[in-house]
């Protein structure tokens, strides 16, 4: 069931996205709490237009959030990010002079309603 | 207010997305809670950067989110979840060989904060 | 950490995305509970393909999710809200005949598991 997204600011050239889509599945489905690896879904994406703060200044973010069926402890939780903000900061590439901010959100999906099928 | 998302891998061509956002537009409106239909606004995009698991393999997938004002009862949010999946298992394209999952996932919007205006 | 995504229909040509995200910024950074100006980090796609309702007709929409951590009061998430909102009523165009729908949607993320960083 997890979700993964991973946005990138568009002034972060060369960034090296299938690498890192794989470490993070590796990284995801390594946790004790995962059973089946095809239920992690990744996906990844530049974001050409963004702005950060109110000051001109060479600055760039990557901002994952990871979607999971309610129900996880926040230990499991706090892992899971855990996890991948450790393969972020190892492959985010940083540009000579510029601050480029991490962050990673888990967020809970209502167990009730959430529909899972296969074709 | 209902917000709907869905995003689809790109390996699955030819995605029927105005059918696909007419339908569910039809069946997400043809509830009895939605009162006004242009209330309900959705959007459909390819999803170019995806990886699902660990291996190689034929895999896809199409993922939907709804999001409500909050308030909504459990048996609402599970039926109109139920009502989006049904047009996913209709419409959704299955490549030969490829493992296609679908899944929807009810959201609640924060009902006090929420702005709703105009022009 | 406040992390603003807006999201506009494509219909809405010439839209002032630069400008929008500038003063976005600058009434987020200006409430009294944000602290450091860099954390703001917003965004700005059109949205190619969409349905509004379930008639034909001229409509469009904004929409804007702000995501903070957890803890904010009910009050300060209206406000924030407020200001998100007056900027795109006063920035939106609104092509002849169209009905522009805007919406502000705040979201909690959560405090215990969020990871933020620096390179």
């Amino acid at each position: 069931m997890p979700h993964l997204y991973v946005e990138y600011s568009a002034n972060l050239a060369e960034f090296p996205e299938r690498q890192l889509l794989t470490e993070l599945n590796a990284a995801v489905c390594g946790h004790p709490t995962v059973v089946d690896p095809l239920d992690v879904k990744s996906r990844i994406a530049a974001v050409q237009q963004f702005a950060i703060g109110t000051t001109p200044g060479l600055n760039g973010f990557v901002h994952a959030h990871l979607h999971l069926l309610s129900g996880r402890t926040p230990e499991v939780k706090k892992e899971l990010s855990d996890r991948i903000a450790e393969v972020l900061r190892r492959l985010t590439p940083q540009p000579a002079g510029m601050l480029v901010q991490l962050s990673v959100d888990v967020v809970d999906m209502d167990r009730g309603s959430y529909y899972k099928g296969r074709l």
